[in-house]
């Protein structure tokens, strides 16, 4: 029976769990695939207890790429340094590779394509977006004869779990943040979580496998959750929206948005209603309409469950797909709109004082017609105890950002406190 | 450059989804696959308009497979008979096949692997399942490491549809019925759809693949929505349930469960939430834990969308596995519990005549302890219109069926009318 010989460089969360599905389901991947899957070698900081001693230990993870008795290198280390050059090294010596690095990926896509063309190597990265959801397969293999023309992705799970305890349990961001790291959803620096950055990374590979593109980060426009407070929660919730941080793709004629923020979306829709550190994607096609996957986007075996699927993938043969969608040569070059182009309702929030503008005049007083304005909601802003501010919430007629960014600008700042803004959402899903 | 021949036999509503996908979206697939897609050749019962004089068309579907210049017959005939005979031929004469056919694998798995295994033959049945959900690919490839210990889907369309009509708009059940076939969401026929026959055999197939065996529909237990009234589904509202028709496999031990029956299910869980024609698919596995597929499981391009994607598959050299998760010698022996065998929660309803029995005394009078209730509602049966009988919905702990059956066989029948339960479903999720 054919045996196929795995290195494993990283053993946090994610690299224990991809061995220790290795280890105890290896008779299943036997049974569905006919081989033999065998951990070979690791390398970790430490030299961990539950290693089986046969198994090779390196300290240093190049040398992996280097071990002649290794048919494919699953990089699970992070960041863009040494996982790097391991990536590299690896496809040099004609192993195949396994990662979950999104930030590489979406950071070095043109880089890395260069070496996959040189080496004519192969790197799957299913476990590097929205975890154990296949959404990297679907979107090349089973959506493969489909214009994807939009994804609506909750791609980040710590943010989503911080925005639903904010909701649900009306607590602040402060204090929702410190709970998921108490129960391990986020990291002691949160920073790339919150900012948006993650999701980001995320959405940069979806939208180049989309667009059959290289990855373009530079390009994307990116906001994380960290000024969202508990009263735009609140004040959504009374215009029936929830807040989610959403990696954002459209086709939009030529030209595509590819962003990330976090933006007020029906209660009523689908992904709206996914909480807690879950992960979702919809996607929509121009043949299959609608696709929302929803699983976990986290945790050692949920992503090892996707990184094993993709050793499964090489060692069967099934990796006949390009890395980002299309043949090198034929990649398409993408058009990404600016943020300030972006047409659609948005939800702007603030305070006055009561006892210098009246309810009545307030909104011709700061926005004198340069906004059309939906639907309004008054209540007190219980951040001033004297009870005379009052925080207005309202939700806009569709307009373009840059006209909004304008009206905005001309407001008169001395009647108003904490202006805000957020971008309003529709999955019609 | 590469180029692959398809013949399609079958032009109903999915025959012209895949040719209009061949056609419209040609480019889109020799972009992300490197390979020319050729419709050289068809078969349906009278010639379409629509197709290029330039292909081969054949009165009798069996001459695709002897067509010399076709890679892959694309089987959209449905049924037992002639498109039982064509694949058998398509693989005699070394061709590829994809087909739709649920029916056909359900009830035929075993002779259909034998010839799988004599022609060394591959058959790709994305589209027979849940339409342009690619869960067939999800549980053989990207779930390969997990054993999947559950699986609950919204397997039909139109019985989803009827069934949230039923609710949405207190329509009877024929009334629904009715609408859907208007809306040409049911066939003329619907028995296929309503008795749970089409839902059968699609979670047969979920299931011999979550098991790695030959599907076994003689042994599954079949019930259908047409006994399901108005009165069960606002009744199961005032319990704070939905009734949906649902797919079940469930792994216990070493055996499973595999059935098809409406239930109750919580109308927080999400696979509740899933209404109108739309398919759902959830599944547990030991390393992924949940995940949740939602989209089109019917219709032309949908299903289109991923016969399409069999045939890019079959053409890049990505089908590379076994047709029912393991290679025909290694095939487990699935045990299915019978139906009586299943233990969980009931509803039970019925009316009675407050005029002969009271309120107090009427559960007592019935079940006399044989059965333990959770919850009970009383309602004026709208049905009698001397409002004299009263209609009672309950909920029990969870029981043994038989145990249940037994109970319900001792109810002294002078006092009730319309005696029915439902079972009730939790996916957690």
């Amino acid at each position: 029976m054919k045996k196929v010989n795995i290195a494993i460089a990283g053993l946090g969360t994610v690299g224990t769990g991809v061995y220790q599905i290795l280890q105890n389901n290896k008779d299943l991947l036997t049974l569905r695939s006919n081989i033999i899957f065998e951990v070979v070698a690791v390398s970790s900081r430490s030299k961990k207890d539950f290693l089986d001693p046969k198994i090779r230990f390196y300290e240093n993870p190049l040398h992996l790429a280097q071990d002649a008795n290794v048919d494919i290198v699953v990089e699970l280390i992070g960041g863009c340094d040494i996982a790097k050059d391991l990536i590299h090294s690896a496809l040099k010596n004609n192993k195949k590779v396994v990662t979950a690095n999104k930030a590489l990926l979406a950071l070095h896509g043109a880089e890395i394509q260069s070496w996959v063309d040189k080496y004519h190597g192969h790197i799957a990265f299913e476990s590097a977006v929205a975890g154990a959801n296949p959404v990297i397969k679907a979107v090349r293999e089973s959506f493969v004869s489909n214009e994807i023309t939009e994804i609506f992705g909750i791609l980040n799970g710590t943010c989503n779990f911080i925005l639903t305890k904010m909701k649900n349990e009306k607590q602040d961001y402060k204090i929702a943040l410190n709970e998921a790291q108490k129960l391990g959803y986020a990291e002691a620096d949160p920073t790339f979580d919150i900012k948006g950055n993650d999701s980001a990374h995320k959405i940069v590979l979806l939208s180049a496998l989309a667009q059959s593109s290289l990855p373009d980060y530079e390009n994307s426009f990116v906001e994380g959750i960290d000024q969202i407070t508990i009263d735009d929660i609140n004040l959504a919730e009374e215009f029936g929206y929830k807040i989610k941080l959403l990696g954002i793709y459209k086709r939009l004629g030529d030209r595509v948005q590819q962003s990330v923020y976090p933006a007020l979306i029906k209660a009523t829709e689908k992904i709206a209603q996914v909480d807690g550190s879950y992960n979702a994607v919809l996607s929509k096609g121009s043949n299959f309409e609608y696709n929302l996957m929803i699983g976990r986007g986290a945790g050692g075996l949920p992503t090892g469950s996707a990184v094993v699927a993709d050793i499964v993938d090489i060692a069967t043969g099934r990796n006949k797909n390009f890395l980002f969608n299309a043949d090198s040569v034929n990649l398409t070059k993408n058009k990404i709109i600016k943020i300030k182009e972006r047409v659609g309702q948005y939800f702007i929030s603030f305070s006055f004082d009561k006892n210098e503008v009246s309810k009545n005049n307030i909104l011709d007083e700061v926005f004198a017609n340069r906004t059309k304005i939906d639907k309004v909601i008054y209540q007190i802003d219980e951040n001033f105890p004297e009870q005379n501010m009052v925080r207005v919430g309202l939700i806009t007629d569709s307009h373009q950002e840059k006209d909004l960014l304008d009206a905005l600008e001309m407001v008169n700042k001395n009647h108003i406190k904490n202006l805000k803004f957020i971008r309003i959402e529709q999955t019609n899903f």
